[in-house]
C-alpha cells in the first residue's frame, strides 16, 4: 500500500460561507472597467446581507456603479496546501442614508482627505469552499481499493 | 502643525507590474459562470507572456474557456496599511501543446487523480497599483498649505 495525500474540495453551505465572510478584512472585488474585468482589494464591513466598502470619490470603481459584481475573501496556507474561498454575488450601489456599518476606506486617497463614498453589494449569492488533505490508501499498482 | 498620515496611491508600470507578478504564488481569477461573475483562487506559472493555471479536469472554470478574465495578485500589510495590487487581463484557453509552464495544479481534486488540465491566459494588459504611506504637514486649522 502507499498513501497518497491529495486535497478535496468540499462546498461550503450559506451559513458557513457567510462566517467565514465575517473573519476577514480585504476581499477582492471584480467587476468592469472600461477596459474589461478587473479586480481591486478593499477593505469592507457587513451590514445584514450587504457588504459595504468604503472607496475615494475618484475611485474607479464608481463605474461599476449598478453592476452585478463578485466579492471574493479567501485564506490559503500555501505550506499545507488547505484554505477556503468565499464568493458574494451582487449588485453594487451607492449605500443608502441607512446604511450604518463603516468599513475602513482602503486605499485612501490624499487627494480626497476626509472624503469618501461607501458602496454597498446587496448580496444575492453567497458560495464558499474548502480545501483540506485526505490520505488515500492504495495498492502500489495503483488502481483503487 | 499637525502630521496627518494618508495613504498614496501609484500606479506602476508594466515591467513592474510584471514583476510582482513573478513573485506570487497564487492569484484571484475574475471569470463569468452560468451564475454570474466570479472569483476562484488559482496556483499559477509564468510562461513568456502568457500565465498558466493547472486545474482539475471537472473545475468549473473550464466554462470561462475563450472569456475576458482578470487574474489579481496582491500582497497587503493590514497593519501598515501598504501593499500593492497587479491585474492581468486576457483570453483564457486550453494550454496549446507548447506550453511547458507547469503550474501546480491546487485546488487537486481526488476524483481526478493525476491528470489536470492546464489552462493559458494571453495576457493582453497588466496594471497595478502599490499603496504607499505618506506623512502631511497641515496648520492646525485643518487647511492645507
Amino acid at each position: 500500500m502507499t498513501a497518497i495525500e491529495e486535497g478535496m474540495l468540499d462546498p461550503l453551505g450559506e451559513a458557513e460561507s457567510r462566517a467565514l465572510l465575517m473573519t476577514a478584512e480585504i476581499g477582492r472585488l471584480a467587476f468592469t472597467d472600461g477596459h474589461g474585468p478587473t479586480v481591486q482589494p478593499f477593505a469592507f464591513a457587513l451590514q445584514d446581507t450587504s457588504i459595504v466598502v468604503g472607496v475615494g470619490l475618484l475611485a474607479d470603481v464608481r463605474s461599476a456603479i449598478g453592476q452585478t459584481v463578485a466579492f471574493e475573501v479567501d485564506e490559503i496556507d500555501l505550506v499545507h496546501r488547505t484554505g477556503w474561498s468565499v464568493v458574494a454575488v451582487g449588485t453594487l450601489h451607492r449605500a443608502p442614508a441607512t446604511t450604518l456599518a463603516r468599513a475602513d476606506r482602503w486605499p485612501d486617497l490624499p487627494s480626497e482627505t476626509g472624503r469618501a463614498l461607501r458602496l454597498v453589494i446587496d448580496v444575492r449569492r453567497i458560495t464558499g469552499r474548502r480545501l483540506r488533505r485526505v490520505v488515500t490508501r492504495r495498492p502500489r499498482d495503483g488502481s483503487r481499493r
